[in-house]
């Protein structure tokens, strides 16, 4: 392989990743510390950086560099950098200018319509919007290319190298199983107090509480940064600098808690790509079900355990006296870990939490295909939440108008938030045996043997592997159900008595 | 004139400016909120930046489009587009790329130079630095081109259209008199007691106090931040987005209060600038020392002005009970007009600033033609500190070494600071001699009269005019020293007693 060829290669998908990057801190900029007078600036600012690194993802130029390299020899990075380039290329190239406008513009009038649709709880005044997005998306769909079904070309969006018809199987074998656990815990002889958590815990304590979780876990606050907003999120716009933010609410623990925890697990990972690949796919997240494996180890099965409470429980009370003075230990895990269906996705637990996504991931897919009218989808939706969690929804702003997703256009991005959990199950599965007396270090607040290990097998390795081939040859086996079923049943079931 | 082409021109301006405005950001970003980890990006990201504005700016389209634009009819706004992005195109052309980076390396490095020269009050670390970025400078004034003398061509960088023989002239005129009334005041049968700013003021109660004064003088929030930094600044991305930050010393009010109400000048006239013209000349400062003007105007002129605090005194004794509750209107007045030498130029007080200036002017023409040798800088900065303020500095590192600006080879930047205080002390006497009952109206708070003055004489031309010419249309009276030695005089001779 030409190493000049390839160092030109190297600097222009270096500079596409440093546009990303720019947008990046303008993003966090605007959901932080942006005045309401630069939203106008802003967009026009963000629409710029994006045509730039458009310009660059369809230039020829790459597409020769990319016909040269790919006949040529190259280490692993090289080879990652290259393949992922090409799928860049392609994706970018066959989608014509045109249609990504008209689905940018399509997108900001749903967002309005979605607005007003969810407070005045009225599906039929964003059905219009969805209906139009659709069909936006089939077309999209299209251009891009799949093997079985258009939905296929949405999810390899954030899913890359993921087919509608491997996701449509692990979700098949979750959901009778999880379903019916849900109904056994429903009525399970002994529940946990969930308001402990819901006393007033200041919110000067929390922030306290929660920086020091983050940093406790290996989050480094010389290269990131923990702000406010109103939608948790983490940006990650190099490894050197990793910005986390979370919302407050003095009447509930759990969401700056267990919020930090989660972004910080995004950050985590972020951090743990190579400085020396940076801004290139060989120092960048596989995808958004891997990077919300990461969120989720850390949140749940790490900071939503037994041993990672044991440790730090004492300082938990010392932080919130009046809240946990009183409340043993016993109590506490319980009130972190209760199950109880509820219509709201973000509210959900660990448990019913997949559920919410397989809802979601049914009616995408069969509003894609055309076999769901877009005037039927507050009725299906309706029957499977009633199918799946044993509720129904007070009325479509609790229901099938609770997310921003698909005003968004953003279809096909729900199922990497339950692939995300699926894989975490079996990391932590992989990590804990590999390292033996995890549990011991978790009580101990040893994280670093478990970082570590995330690191080795996943951070470093960037986007050389894809999803699929990664949780492989981490665990041994393939993307599947049996360990996040397992986890489910070992933790809850001793919490519910059952 | 052609509107097709017009628009495009316009266009691509507008990508210039929105550049810039991004780079903007990025910098606010870097001073205020970046964790460290993030430096090597965000050097590489402004680069990026640059490297895409300098193409434009240079690009053979421009070139053409203003060659067609300006020999077509235009309104003001056009013609002043084309007027500047011509000096812009011009000035970009004929600095070659090699030159500009090896300036930018050069500036690198003697920043580091000087950091430790400064720390070690040693200037012969940094003079092979000054040495270097002299000749550098000397190289693109030669590119440029000038008429009189190089250090024209760094002086129009910051002040377009001024030549060294105007300001040498101005700054002539201001030298003696200005020395002469220094001594006076030296030797003054009257001092007020400067100790009373130096008490303890809890840094809460600064920042309230300095939101409050900030947004009474009409800083919209809106369209605005307040921020913290080491380096106290004014962002102005854009009209509907400008950030200021100051610093809080608890035993030092000064710094805040001023420091918010000179940034907030800047500010003010950043937020001035017409929506529809943002990011465009027409919609921009005229110049450093126009923008100077401003934040003077504001710091000095109404801020240290008896009026200002006759109204505003009472709020000030109950934000700071403890320091102030003593304290009668005049002795603080007093206190905060305190002129006194002093060998730093950011602590020198409204009297003895602008000899700070004339000193470094005066140096840096010299070395630009040689006249002066670096090595005898300390000597040379000694001795016309003795002949303007009558002290000599401790050290190099109170004198010689005290600012940033030469290692960052920003040569031709300060007397922009002193032509600002100048054009502050004319546009203020025009503005009071339209307003009438100015003083009134400051007493009462009424800020609206003064800053509608402001937005409509000054700050909605935008480029329209060069700042010799706004003087000369707003003032009446070409740039001058009269206005500014009548008020120092009118200002200070009561409160010495003279």
């Amino acid at each position: 392989m030409s190493d000049a060829v390839y160092d030109e290669f190297h600097a222009a998908v270096r500079e596409i990743g440093m546009l990303g990057s720019i947008e990046q801190l303008l993003e966090w900029d605007s959901e932080t510390y942006m005045p309401p007078g630069g939203l106008a600036a802003r967009a026009e600012q963000m629409s710029l950086l994006s045509a730039l690194a458009h310009d660059r993802k369809t230039s020829p130029r790459l597409g020769e560099w990319l016909d040269r390299l790919e006949s040529a020899d190259g280490d692993a990075v090289r080879q990652t950098n290259v393949r992922e380039m090409r799928r860049v290329y392609e994706r970018s190239r066959r989608l014509p200018t045109d249609l990504v406008r008209r689905i940018t513009k399509a997108s900001v009038i749903a967002k309005e319509a979605w607005t007003r649709a969810r407070a005045a709880s009225d599906f039929s005044a964003f059905a219009p919007n969805l209906c139009e997005l659709l069909d936006l998306k089939r077309q999209a769909a299209d251009c891009i290319g799949f093997d079985d079904e258009p939905y296929d070309a949405l999810l390899d969006e954030y899913e890359p190298g993921m087919t509608t018809r491997q996701a449509a199987r692990v979700f098949a074998e979750l959901r009778g199983p999880l379903s019916e656990f849900v109904g056994r815990i429903a009525a399970a002889p002994r529940k946990p107090d969930a308001s402990i958590v819901h006393r007033h815990f200041p919110r000067q304590a929390q922030e306290a509480f929660a920086r020091r979780v983050a940093a406790a876990i290996g989050f480094d606050f010389k290269r990131g940064r923990l702000d406010v907003s109103t939608h948790p999120f983490c940006s990650g716009a190099h490894p050197g600098d990793i910005r986390l933010t979370t919302r407050y609410s003095e009447d509930f623990l759990s969401p700056a808690i267990f919020g930090v925890l989660h972004e910080a697990g995004h950050g985590l990972y972020e951090q743990g790509q190579l400085f020396r690949h940076a801004l290139t796919p060989a120092g960048m997240a596989v995808s958004l079900g891997v990077h919300e494996s990461q969120s989720r180890l850390w949140e749940n099965f790490v900071g939503r355990s037994r041993p990672f409470w044991e440790g730090l429980y004492e300082a938990a009370r010392a932080a919130f006296p009046d809240a946990l003075g009183g409340v043993a230990l016993d109590e506490f895990y319980g009130a972190i870990n209760a199950v109880s269906p509820t219509a709201i996705r973000v509210e959900a637990d660990e448990v019913t939490y997949n559920l919410h996504i397989i809802l979601r991931f049914e009616l995408e897919r069969e509003m894609m295909s055309g076999r769901l009218a877009v005037n039927d989808v507050p009725d299906a939706w309706n029957a499977k939440m009633k199918d799946l969690l044993g509720i129904v929804p007070d009325n479509d702003a609790q229901g099938c108008l609770q997310d921003i997703h698909w005003a968004l256009g953003a279809l096909g991005y729900f199922p990497t938030y339950a692939l995300g959990n699926l894989m975490a199950a079996q990391f932590f599965a992989a990590a804990k045996k590999s390292i033996g007396d995890l549990d011991e270090r978790l009580r101990r607040g040893e994280f670093t043997v478990l970082l570590d290990w995330l690191r080795e097998n996943i951070h470093v390795h960037g986007q050389r592997y894809r999803a699929e081939e990664l949780v492989r040859r981490v665990t041994g086996q393939p993307l599947g159900t049996t360990a996040f079923l397992d986890y489910v049943r070992r933790k809850f079931g001793p919490i519910y008595g059952l």
